[in-house]
């Protein structure tokens, strides 16, 4: 079984202007559940201050519907505290394979954001014993601001991450350049069981299928995905971000992988978002499909 | 080193309705060779009664740059007549897979068409000895009005193609349906060297790139694509068709393969034409690399 992790509420949404009011996305995620996802990032409990359009992770995860497993980003321990006065059970926490973006991004070194971790995942263990932790490792090929990242780099991010007790680690290619040779090189230096890895690609270039794929042969069985391609560069309508959860689930049943979706239904599913966001839907499958309706 | 075979001024342009001058036609092929495209469909010896849109392929021709190799779309003896006399020298015949796609397309069964093919190959033949000839085997994996193609019948139609004096064969998946193990499994029964098939994939549904690399990994070195993925589905804007030359040049450029393309050129070479027919471009390293001038 091959799992799909919908990051379109969280990753999709984080970086929108325009504000979506929180009922929208209680809706969205309601569709997603129904359109028969199991797994799915709903939100962060950032600060209002750094993420506005996810300012309302309080008030949005008691209109959940019951079904799927949600998780939420969580940053710190205030988020954390947060989190689980909420009853979050699976949390993720977000780093990176260069310094140059982390800094940028939340003003800390890989370093030292693994030792804040370390913090947050300890105390949530100590609140949540079924819980779940999952790392992100953006720029796992390369980094906006310093180029290409050496595959080992990665993957010493990767054990630690695994040593201070995450769950899941998911390899995020952050800018969407990376091609299948690549995926298979810092596969071939990853040290972890493959059942712990997940990989989050971008099609920023039309290339996240085809990484997916080598992925795939390479015997890997989670890949994150954002409905509808939610989460587009924002300077070029059209243009693709996060890999649609179209495109992966239309590859994989091709495959005769049964990933229980509803095809349609998740092609309906964020086309009020993408309609509140003004962006035309950048996933080739959901266009297809829409089309012969 | 892997050939690109330019397709969209032919494949690109024959079911678009908004007539495209004469001229445009003619600057877009300019703009292709000067982006670095060394081998170009650049239109079709049809009727014009069948396809308006190539109805200008005696005024074209001769107005094309120096510099690549032009090839032309021959359906039949008179076809050919015309394009002979124009000094033509690489030509393309068009069959499928499926009796059901020939019949509705060309109006002869596959049998028939190769029959037809064996006298426009001959001819030509006799009339250019240095000429060079391509088969275009359309459905390689799936007919829109038929269902899915037995890999042995496409793998026969090619090994007809090849008897019968063809220099290439490209392997069409029309609807755009196919993902990379249907590849490795149509591959696994063509009973013809490698340097003699060509790969035409259609990104109908995001699947293209991963076919590529699909066929890349097998040893194959020969794609068809379109500039700004020209060709695409009439009835949703954004919508994919053809493979994107840009995508294209991205994921084998960021390998390491020379194209000898100037990928900013190619991306704004397909502009104007695209503008022309109302569409906008479909091919996401096409509106990365415009985002980011």
């Amino acid at each position: 079984m091959v799992r799909i992790v919908e990051v379109g509420p969280r990753d999709g949404l984080q970086n929108e202007k325009p504000p979506l009011s929180t009922d929208s996305k209680a809706e969205f995620v309601a569709r997603l559940s129904d359109a028969g996802l199991r797994e799915i990032e709903v939100t962060s409990f950032v600060s209002p201050k750094w993420v506005p359009q996810l300012g309302d992770a309080d008030r949005l995860w008691p209109m959940l519907p019951a079904g799927p497993e949600y998780s939420a980003l969580v940053p710190n321990t205030t988020g954390l505290q947060r989190a689980v006065a909420l009853g979050v059970k699976r949390i993720a926490v977000f780093t990176a394979a260069s310094d140059a973006f982390t800094l940028k991004n939340i003003n800390m070194t890989v370093s030292d954001s693994l030792a804040a971790f370390a913090e947050v995942v300890s105390a949530f263990r100590g609140l949540v014993t079924d819980g779940w932790v999952r790392g992100y490792v953006s720029t796992a090929f390369e980094c906006p601001y310093a180029g290409p990242v050496d595959p080992g780099t990665t993957s010493q991010v990767v054990a630690h991450l695994i040593a201070l007790g995450v769950d899941e680690v998911s390899l995020g290619d952050t800018i969407g350049v990376a091609t299948p040779p690549e995926v298979r090189r810092l596969a071939s230096v990853l040290d972890v069981p493959y059942s712990r890895i997940a990989w989050h690609f971008h099609d920023t270039r039309g290339t996240a299928l085809a990484n997916v794929q080598a992925a795939l042969d390479l015997g890997y069985r989670a890949f994150d995905s954002s409905a509808g391609g939610l989460g587009g560069c924002p300077y070029a309508p059209g243009a693709g971000g996060n890999l649609a959860t179209d495109d992966l689930a239309y590859l994989l049943e091709r495959e005769g992988e049964v990933t229980g979706i509803d095809r349609l239904k998740l092609a309906e599913a964020s086309l009020p978002v993408l309609e509140a966001l003004g962006r035309p839907p950048s996933s080739k499958a959901q266009l297809a499909l829409l089309a012969c309706r």
